[in-house]
């Protein structure tokens, strides 16, 4: 068991120590000219800024439910396990916020290096960036690998106990999460819809004109929601998707012992090998395009997981290669989930054409079809993913051991997870280029510059469409193994209370069906809530930039704006409106779970999960497709910028930028988080 | 037995001899200006071609699975069933598709007397338009009782197995409303988008002009979209509600012997009574608002139900209170239902106004805000129904009756669907008063007359949106009961070979989640389609305008543009394009339940119909609150006509009108089509 341990914990360092490198080599570049400095700094102290202030928002939040995990526990007479579980929560949700604040604070760096790379070279902005994104991504898996094993070890790392007191760990990351893309993702498009609406559509000045006060907000936001949203996000998929599969190995101790247990974390840690491979391959070019050598590293990554993935079962799994295939399947629907996504988000294939053509009769249509797309790319990802879950579970039962079906998924899931690093690495790319375009754009570059940049942008949107399109996959995955491990628990807490076990959520009995009626509705009332906090808080946005914009000397260029006034509007509004839907989800499901009990809740959570996974791909891929249809459209189409079609599709992309950065994203959190939450709460449920 | 049939038969007939009296006084009405029968006339020759085109393409695919059905169960060794239920079928899709004919012939009579009548007086519009619905109403139901209540006769009244059989009566009735609402709703949204788009936005005309060759298909749309495809529809729930609950009462056939098997039909005939006395009761008033009047006939209807459901309970259910209590709550969430509709489609209220504030930013801010009112307001309806299923199967549980939970929820169903008749009055009339209205407009009748009709128009969208709300309601209910019933039927399948009962769909396996996962996700693909159906029909018609539109002579208004083009094209796009949809949902479900079987399938039936219900909500709420946003607007607030936010609510209302005329009333078929499907194809699933 220790020699697992230590060979997980050896890789994770090793990661930490490449992402070390790589900070060292990026912090080490040139920074630019003084204007570019000056933009940076801006950004840089203002994302530091809303960082602290939202993360001393959400530690009041988390102390709180802290308190409240150690009162369940403890007014049911448990005294160890209170404390264990609300201890556990507190590390998980600290780890959760460091790696967001580590995600952002590379990113605020990375930004500035790389507008300065691409004054002379498009491959040097492209690994300043990508190696930016990369040192996230490291840093992330590697932190949440130690997380899980160091607490699972100072817990006794007793293999049939353990793994369920550490699912406070798995809470308490989600819990941060959830607030941290929540918040991080109002600000974001708050300030992106503000500053477009006020300055393109009122003024008539271009994107990320200097003279918009909005401007630096919205490159905050960036910052703020894809860096340390995303950040948190993953971390806590990671350490949820870990804790998941090591409960569902508890049922398979008999068979595998501690092996079946810490596979997962093996598994995990052996991916993170195939990532910084991955990563290390990326080299950038001066004339191909980016995707080229992003998507070169990711295969690499894919093919050396892949046969990581053989070894781990030869050594842990008695080499049954039933288990093998299951964690294959898992691989494979990673890279069909980002083909389908390209596809959907891509302008060179149908779905765009069409939101595109139907620009040209006016917003209205645009709108239409950009939605019917949107509804349309539920359709394969959902076969895909029931695919896979059947294909890994019949696996399973192939394997001739007992209840080796739901195990096999969650091998798949592992093998999903395996190349998780390298994705986040290409996630958090995404922002840092976008930033790096807004600081040459508002540092006032020469167009050649400017050029490198927009190509390296175009590719980062596309990378943070596809790894939105992964980590809705692996969180319809993960998720399933919650609900196991929900099971699990409830079952132990039943049969002490020597009643019979929990193995049937019989979705034909009144309850139950009331508490999957209401687990659905709750999504949608989840994403109108965090759609209405954007349009709120960018309203407060367009208020202070009208105000500002009266004064002739800001609009002539000679007086700078008041960046800092509306980063501090934004900064509130968003904090003021993540609150009420955060709670709404922690809160809802308890009630529920306390009138209907253990079953209901079950019930809820499932179908909750199955609305969530659907919702989210309406709107990231809606969102995604709306956006890269105005780019195509940008590039030329239809008659390109300022033609009544480009008008028409900045309408679906304003609209689009609320779905696919705020409401989609933190709907991914949250079909975590009740699975977390409801398994940490269940002796509330019963 | 044989008396209470004879009660249904009479009081059936009561109600068809009232619809003949009204019929026949409205025929005798005035119809005005020889402009306004000429109008008409060409909205008839519309409407009566497109249905006949429409019910010819239905035919062919109901006579194909008519075929199916029989072979379905010829192969399975069960002949007689194999005959009574493909002949069921066919009875149940003939008088469908009567009932929308019929629906649609009055209206289309109905709606030039309305114009007539305000040339003089609003309460004699409003009385021949509301009594146009009513006609509709009482003969839906009646046909529906009477098709039901012979059918159950002709097929031996075997209290514990005809119940079974005459479901292919409901699946007949289910397939052609689906494809009847999908072509009309496709119809009437293509036609609508299309006039907008190139008359209003284009070329600047007003709405309803008459130079303006799509708005006599507009005006068809109504017809065939509000009024056949409603009515089928509403024929259909009527038909599958009693249908699935007489089915529940068979398992209570030891307790309350035929009584409770014929206690649904009993019931429905009893609040066909109490509709019959609330439409007599509706009285037009030249000065009090139209909604007035309709609100206190409803009123008397639902209070007249409740005394008449406490009648039915002492006759036939032992007098059993439970029974009694589980029934006023149906009819209780119907009267919520609607007054909760009316909260987020009326611009009293925050809703609407917030969607009308946000229109002075813009398109893009009236439609997020619309989107997240739409995505709101599943929130109150879904913790009603929730609330009602538990509530009535406490009922159940408390009356002492061994497995009454489930019947008492049967007995909600029918206490809902009691104020049926009226309801259908009031969803019809919407329709008819809109089309009157486009009639005034046309024939350029004086502005006193088309105020009058403004006000009954507003009325009409009013009751249109309240009814689509009871609708959705009524759905959920109903399809809960066709679960139970469908478990009941695979039960006895199962029993009749020897194996155990189906008694238990356990969500945590995972081909259940899988065909949950995918029933959700059929939802949305549908409503995808039927969305873009009517963008790429909306396409062809905006086409086609153009082309007349270059005439000068009818941009002048000296030369009458070409009508039946328009007509012609909107047609056979309707129709090519209800086609696929159509066929998805139903070849869908058959796959999903041949290859992982019946408790899959009911996993999907189950959360599709929940899926089904909220994404209805959606798109029916959001898009009248859009639509009523716009005539908040056009009443003078924010500016009024031609203002900006007018024209940003003008977006909104266009993006609205697939959501709430086409997508969303199809999804209310969509659902109870899916249990009466898997119900009748049952022997293919286990």
């Amino acid at each position: 068991m220790i020699q697992l341990l230590v060979i997980v914990i050896v890789i994770s360092i090793l990661a930490l120590i490449l992402a070390g490198i790589l900070a060292r080599s990026i912090l080490a570049q040139d920074e630019g000219t003084p204007q570019m400095k000056e933009v940076a700094s801006a950004i840089r102290i203002g994302a530091e800024a809303f960082i602290k202030r939202q993360y001393s928002t959400i530690a009041i939040l988390a102390i709180l439910l802290a308190i409240v995990i150690f009162a369940v526990y403890a007014l049911t007479g448990q005294m160890p396990t209170a404390i264990t579980t609300a201890a556990a929560f507190i590390v998980g949700a600290t780890c959760s916020a460091l790696a967001g604040v580590i995600g952002m604070t590379v990113a605020v760096r990375a930004n500035v290096r790389t507008a300065a790379a691409a004054q002379t070279s498009a491959a040097k902005a492209l690994e300043t960036s990508f190696r930016g994104g990369a040192i996230s991504g490291l840093i992330i898996v590697a932190m949440s690998l130690l997380g899980v094993s160091l607490t699972f070890y100072a817990l006794g790392a007793d293999p049939q106990h353990t793994p369920f007191i550490i699912v406070g760990f798995g809470f308490g990351a989600s819990f941060v999460a959830l607030f941290a893309q929540l918040g991080g993702g109002i600000y974001t498009k708050a300030a992106d819809v503000g500053a477009d609406l006020v300055g393109k559509v009122e003024a008539g000045i271009p994107e990320d004109d200097v003279r918009n006060p909005a401007v630096v907000a919205d490159l905050v936001g960036d910052n703020v929601g894809d860096c340390a949203g995303r950040g948190a996000d993953l971390f806590e998929s990671t350490a949820a998707e870990n804790i998941g599969a090591m409960i569902i190995g508890v049922a398979l101790f008999p068979v595998f012992g501690m092996n079946g247990v810490l596979f997962p974390l093996v598994m995990c840690a052996f991916g993170l090998i195939a990532s910084m491979i991955g990563i290390l391959v990326v080299r950038g070019s001066e004339d191909a395009h980016p995707m080229t050598s992003l998507n070169r590293g990711y295969y690499v990554t894919a093919i050396l997981a892949a046969i990581l993935l053989y070894v781990a079962v030869s050594l842990l799994l008695n080499g049954n290669t039933w288990f093998y295939f299951a964690g294959l399947a898992g691989i494979v629907l990673s890279v069909l989930f980002l083909l389908v996504t390209y596809y959907y988000t891509d302008h060179n294939f149908r779905p765009v054409k069409e939101i595109a053509d139907a620009s040209e009769t006016g917003a209205a249509t645009n709108i239409i079809t950009g939605f019917s797309v949107g509804l349309e790319t539920t359709g394969i990802p959902a076969i895909l993913i029931g695919a896979a879950l059947l294909f890994a579970y019949w696996c399973g039962t192939m394997s001739g051991i007992p209840s080796g079906g739901i195990y096999a998924t969650a091998v798949a899931t592992i093998g999903m997870l395996s190349t998780c690093a390298y994705v986040l690495a290409m996630a958090t790319f995404g922002p840092i280029a976008d930033n790096a375009g807004g600081i040459v754009e508002m540092s006032q570059a020469p167009e050649s510059v400017r050029n490198r940049m927009d190509k390296l942008d175009a590719a980062g949107n596309t990378t943070k469409a596809l790894t939105k399109g992964y980590a809705i996959g692996s969180a319809a995955l993960a998720v399933f193994l919650l609900f196991n491990a929900y099971m699990s628990e409830i079952s132990n807490l039943l049969t002490q209370a020597g009643r019979s076990a929990f193995s049937v959520v019989n979705l034909a009995s009144v309850p139950v069906f009331v508490g999957a009626l209401l687990g659905a509705m709750l999504v949608f009332l989840f994403a109108s809530f965090a759609i209405r906090a954007v349009s709120k808080t960018a309203q407060s946005v367009i208020e202070a930039v009208r105000i500002q914009f009266k004064d002739p000397a800001i609009m002539a260029g000679t007086r700078k704006p008041d960046y800092a006034a509306v980063i501090d509007i934004t900064t509130k509004g968003a904090l003021k409106n993540m609150v009420i839907p955060g709670v709404l989800v922690v809160a809802f499901p308890v009630i529920i779970g306390y009138l209907l009990k253990y079953e209901a809740l079950a019930g809820f959570l499932m179908v909750a999960t199955i609305a969530g996974i659907l919702l989210a791909l309406i709107l990231n891929n809606g969102g995604g497709a709306w956006d890269n249809a105005k780019k195509f459209i940008e590039s030329g189409a239809h008659g390109g910028k300022g033609s009544d079609a480009h008008k028409a599709a900045v309408v679906g992309d304003t609209i689009g930028d609320p779905f696919k950065d705020t409401a989609g994203p933190s709907l991914h959190v949250l079909i975590k988080l009740l699975s977390t939450l409801t398994l940490v709460l269940a002796p509330l449920f019963i």
